[in-house]
């Protein structure tokens, strides 16, 4: 995406979104407590914007009305003059207010997601722009948050968090849709107050990043073995249920079916045959999108200094928060 | 509810009903498969009649689609020509066909359900019926599974179970709604097989019980504590969740506010103030209930020869399963 030329001098606030799925509540509850009682969120000096992403959805307790806004943020589709779901709608106007050429800019996007799978306390990043590997190296150093990097997923695009240059998706789990959950509201509050205070840290000047960066690089996505009529024909093998994270070598159990079939783990051509470690294990919202999870290789960046000064020019131009 | 009187001597079915709940999906699954492989379930000889509760709320995912289909087997509500919604239509319908008086009549009833709640494998009664007692002990003895025993609650009632002379509700958590997953599945299973298995035995000829029957029967129900909008002021207690069936007492943790103010649990008057056994502890759909958790009481029933005279007589009517 084009963050265009004109913005790289403005100065904007650090947006933070809840319920860009609107049956992910947690971050919906986070809004409404850090709005009730500013004090219970250490700014870290940032001036922020919280924002709801799908207020509609939000209100009915569902994912999405008409499609899921975070697979609407696409070039493509907010160009087009025809495509006009609520969703779409509603990402031109997330952009038009907050995006970095907004009304009111923001140029870090924090997104709070949750999700049905066990991935803990984690992130998510849609790319390699150096500022948001530069944030998240420091919430790995400091919160050994595990890092799922999904790019060059031609299946999957239209996030929100990659319309801005620094970024980061926040996700925790496991929790069931609709349920607000003490645990899972905690670790999504410690990594936004982490964040806040790596951007504050890198205004004030150099922040240290470690020497590299564990990141799990997105390979494909396995949807359930399923009959000819589109229904399923087993389930996530219940030894691989709640294993995100851990290595899966080739042979391993994917799926299993009531007759006892294994369905087992078979590398494509190409892929080497060690190790794959799957992530987002049976999460209840990528059924539809025929997601039974999807396999990813842990790789170390090593990080470059100009991540660093890339993630510092940005902080400067963060306002503060003026009490 | 009133049974009737000629149905006393008709022979009749065990009628099993998943998708009661449309979003609750290890029940739906399980009947799919058993549809389609009839051996992958140990019938132990008895005739059974599979069948969705909810089907159009299970086509969306949704847990209903005008009123909670669980809620909806009231007889003030079914004897009510102007309740022609979509779920009290069904309701009349399953007791047409299936109910104990119905043309194609079952003596049984098992209803698979999932919770959000960390519920285990566990029963569900709602009521002192002794053919259901009986069955209830029977699981309790060889799976031990603990019982709920959902009487006497005004707020909640309706229940489709309750319609039959001997019942279970089986409860299986925790488990995301719209989410399909084995060992939720492989729990339900072993409890409707250990129960057909129980069932056959009695219909053989006495089957023992044991001396005595653990429930915990429900006290009342706790709401969040809300605002005055109506919109939820603390979260349960992250030292609370998950912690079904596990005694509280007076003074424990109920709900977290985010400063940090904790509500605790007081008896009310009348109740003894040493301990509570919690259930249901944030399940996902009684949001719109106003029940955070329900309290019960730990009870030990002792097992009289009535329940056991009552299942066999009630068992000797099932039909078997020709093959």
């Amino acid at each position: 995406m084009d963050f265009g030329n004109g913005g790289e001098h403005r100065h904007g606030r650090v947006l933070v979104v809840g319920g860009t799925h609107g049956n992910e509540r947690n971050g919906l509850w986070l809004l409404d407590q850090w709005r009730q009682h500013p004090g219970q969120l250490n700014r870290h000096g940032l001036a922020l914007e919280l924002v709801v992403g799908n207020p509609a959805a939000a209100q009915d307790n569902r994912r999405y009305l008409e499609r899921d806004l975070n697979r609407s943020f696409s070039p493509e589709l907010l160009s087009d003059p025809n495509a006009q779901d609520y969703e779409l709608r509603r990402a031109r106007e997330l952009l038009a207010r907050h995006g970095p050429e907004g009304h009111d800019p923001c140029l870090v996007a924090i997104d709070l997601h949750s999700t049905t799978a066990a991935m803990g306390n984690s992130l998510v990043l849609y790319n390699r722009q150096p500022a948001t590997l530069a944030l998240a190296a420091v919430l790995q150093r400091r919160l050994g948050l595990p890092i799922y990097l999904h790019e060059s997923d031609l299946q999957q695009s239209g996030y929100l968090a990659a319309c801005w240059p620094c970024s980061l998706v926040i996700e925790v789990g496991p929790v069931a849709q609709g349920l607000v959950c003490g645990t899972i509201c905690q670790q999504s509050q410690i990594a936004v107050e982490t964040a806040l205070e790596a951007l504050s840290q890198a205004r004030a000047g150099a922040i240290p990043l470690g020497s590299e960066l564990v990141v799990h690089r997105h390979l494909r996505s396995i949807d359930l073995p399923r009959h000819d009529d589109g229904s399923p024909a087993a389930l996530v093998h219940p030894r691989l249920q709640d294993r995100d994270w851990r290595p899966l070598g080739a042979g391993g159990p994917l799926f299993l079916a009531m007759d006892g079939r294994v369905t087992a783990l078979i590398p494509e051509q190409g892929e080497a045959s060690e190790h794959f470690w799957p992530v987002f294990i049976n999460e209840a919202a990528y059924g539809e999108k025929g997601i039974a999870l999807s396999l990813t290789r842990r790789e170390v960046l090593p990080v470059t200094a100009g991540w660093a000064a890339s993630l510092t020019a940005l902080a400067k131009r963060l306002k503060r928060d003026l009490p």
